[in-house]
């Protein structure tokens, strides 16, 4: 699960510097300084810091600009990512952060069939370089909060998930004792990490960290620059994908009715799965055509009254 | 995977329909006629035709309004998409909106938390409910276009993963045939299977279906629709994770150079992973800081020279 949420917080670094060097049109140089800059507050962490230090390394192969640039883009991985989310899947607990950090890397992995298909989903629509670029200072701050409220939602996912396998076998895990660990030594070690130790050291610990007193309001102040920095990403045709599974994360999450209600009747409509109500208990079929009177395999079904599942 | 790409269908109906009712502010007999008008074109599907069925079903129970309004938002499952994204994560196919239809069943599961949670996450930045009224008829349009665009990316991602497996074990399968089988008796009938199974039937089958000569321009059309959509649910907060999963997919899988070359850097830095370049054949470590001259574990590292692997 660390692995699964380093894999994260490097997607969500990378889409960040996407951004700003494909939009923005921010140097690598200036792309450091804002990373370094972020270092110096609640973003800091190993992760920002050696991302300036690389987008500063110069290439010494050719001598001319720097290395990065010169780095091919296919990922590699060693598996440990595409195990945390085999055990968010196996567990039924929603690691989509993490999820789309893995699928980031698979598709940078089909680099001839990217190339080919740049040629052919050519998207005019997109692409507003100008616009962004007036507004580019607004833009960098953004991006920090949307990196930093995305951040905590994978941990927020990965600390679930070790949550749920604690309860499963047993193992009585101290999250907060968890994040304590991770301060040291390893590649995710991160100031937040100090914050998520005390949002599960209280006696009441919270039922996921996005709630805790340690995170609620810091999020709910970031969430303007949050959804206008995806905004800025999808109208400028640059994928997001941890970004945005963040926002969806948090957005689903935070909301008391969804429309889950639909997919329940239509489960109810085409296979008789019956549905739940919200005004009182109990299971229920639905005649939701007249067909559904001769329906064999839900014959149970009524005019909504009360069925035994 | 038949069943996966149900899950997703299902999902990006749902999340239409909640921008429909929350965002447009669209009574239940409105949105079933914008789904009747839908099923009319490219749409066309049983899972479009039932909703609009569904929609307008009065609550027998009550007597008093639709009977989706009084259904619990807590969606079950049978385990069949669980096992797609199971098999999509185990042979290294990204199927970025499968997975976010079933992490969106997961987290509906969570009602207690949800409710609780939406009283603690609020976000004042979010719901731009007027503004989006102004502009009704075209996010109605806007919708449909990204729903459909979005279905494409479901199934052209379920479409690689039975032909990973079919590669792996010999099974030799003809998509094209596959998309046939599809179109009767199934629940993700729909119109344009007929254009899937025109598009593998062909002699060069492409790579992707979002590339395909039947695909890639109505595809590019639809990103103006798409990125509008997107972009007002973001801004309203109205959680929309198979829909941003879906045009991330396109994003990236339409990108010839990806921000991965800077993940590439970062798993070299700490881990000694090399990178390979683009401008030469072979592998490579860099001496990002003058401390990677010492680190023991990638004692091979030179100032960028070919290394062996």
């Amino acid at each position: 699960v660390h692995n699964g949420i380093e894999y994260a917080d490097m997607q969500l670094i990378a889409e960040v510097y996407d951004m700003m060097q494909n939009v923005l049109s921010m140097t690598n140089a200036e792309i450091a300084d804002a990373f370094d800059e972020w270092n110096k507050g609640e973003l800091d962490s190993y992760l920002i810091e050696i991302t300036s230090k690389i987008l500063r390394k110069t290439d010494d192969v050719t001598g001319i600009g720097q290395v990065v640039d010169y780095v091919m883009d296919k990922t590699g991985s060693k598996g440990t990512g595409k195990w945390t989310v085999q055990e968010g899947t196996a567990k039924g607990i929603a690691i989509p952060t993490i999820a789309a950090a893995l699928d980031a890397r698979i598709l940078s992995g089909l680099k001839e069939e990217r190339v080919a298909a740049s040629r052919i989903l050519v998207d005019s629509s997109s692409s507003s370089k100008a616009e962004a670029t007036a507004e580019r200072q607004q833009a960098i701050d953004d991006l920090g909060q949307a990196l930093y409220a995305s951040k905590v939602c994978s941990y927020a996912q990965g600390l679930s998930l070790i949550k749920a396998a604690s309860d499963e076998y047993g193992w009585n895990i101290d999250l907060s004792e968890c994040a304590r660990l991770w301060k040291g030594g390893c590649i995710i070690r991160a100031a937040l990490l100090h914050d998520i130790q005390a949002a599960f050291a209280s006696s009441s610990s919270p039922a996921n960290l996005l709630i805790s007193d340690k995170f609620a309001p810091s999020l709910n102040a970031k969430t303007s620059a949050w959804r206008r920095t995806i905004g800025r990403c999808v109208t400028a045709g640059i994928a997001c994908p941890a970004l945005m599974s963040s926002i969806a994360y948090f957005d689903t999450y935070r909301r008391e009715r969804l429309p889950a209600k639909l997919t329940q009747c239509q489960r109810d409509f085409f296979g008789g799965h019956s549905v739940e109500r919200i005004d009182q208990e109990g299971h229920f079929h639905v005649v939701w055509t007249d067909a559904h009177h001769s329906i064999g395999d839900v014959n149970e079904r009524t005019a909504g009254e009360k069925i035994k599942i």
